[in-house]
């Protein structure tokens, strides 16, 4: 059970986007080239972002990505919900109702305990990574290193 | 990102042991046919739990599969992770130390801030399979469906 690269990826690049002066798009080469990553996976990842709604893509040649709302509105859980989608990591296939040992309906009306238990876990999960923005990721930037890298967006 | 199929078997299998009389292994055979599961490939999930600890293996014609410990003292998570592995599902690749923009060392004595919430949020979705334990699972079951289960078992 991993979450993928790109993750790290998405969330660092919404967090660097959360530097850029209004309105200022950045391009993917940009982003590529500030954490050393493979251009054209990482164009996946924006576009993946962009489909979600949290980046909006400019086209033409100052085009780039620019966050979609302001990032205070974007969440950590935004950015993995819209690279990893928001199935659940647990599928219960509900093997209580089978074999030998099925139990009737009657007794199913309740959901099974397995599932409400890995149920609340992923709820527990999913509102840590819902309780810090993008906004907050950038601000937690030595000051110094937000500095620089607001002066690289050409703020 | 998903949990295999085999953590729902593992779980529930652990809470039907739960339930045979002290010192009753209980034939995979049974549990297949309990639960209308693949015999062989529940064989290998019972065989990682018992890797790790948490199921005893007896062997012989009256051997089977009974708890290493009581059942108090198996958690969900025991059992998740005895099948999946305690490994992160999110691997930090330190991507703010590369690149164009990479900080330097002196700045990245703290953790990085993506891969603490990261870590919070995992921590929190164990916690929560932590919580419960295998005996809570097998009380928590309707009482004439826990009642069949141990006339089943011999108890």
């Amino acid at each position: 059970m991993k979450l993928s690269e790109g993750v790290e990826w998405g969330v660092h690049c919404a967090a660097l986007l959360a530097l850029a002066p209004p309105g200022v798009a950045v391009r993917r080469e940009f982003m590529a080239a500030h954490y050393g990553l493979p251009d054209a996976y990482l164009g996946k990842n924006l576009q993946a972002l962009a489909r979600a709604g949290i980046l909006h893509s400019v086209p033409g040649p100052h085009g780039g990505y620019r966050l979609a709302r302001p990032a205070s509105r974007i969440t950590m859980l935004d950015v993995v919900t819209a690279l990893e989608g928001s199935a659940s990591v647990f599928t219960c296939q509900e093997i209580r109702q089978h074999g030998s040992g099925a139990l009737p309906p009657a007794e199913c009306v309740r959901p099974c305990t397995v599932d409400a238990v890995m149920k609340q876990a992923e709820n527990a999960w999913r509102s840590t990574l819902r309780s810090v923005t993008v906004a907050e990721l950038a601000d937690r930037l030595p000051a110094d290193v937000r500095k620089r890298n607001e002066r690289l967006l050409g703020g």
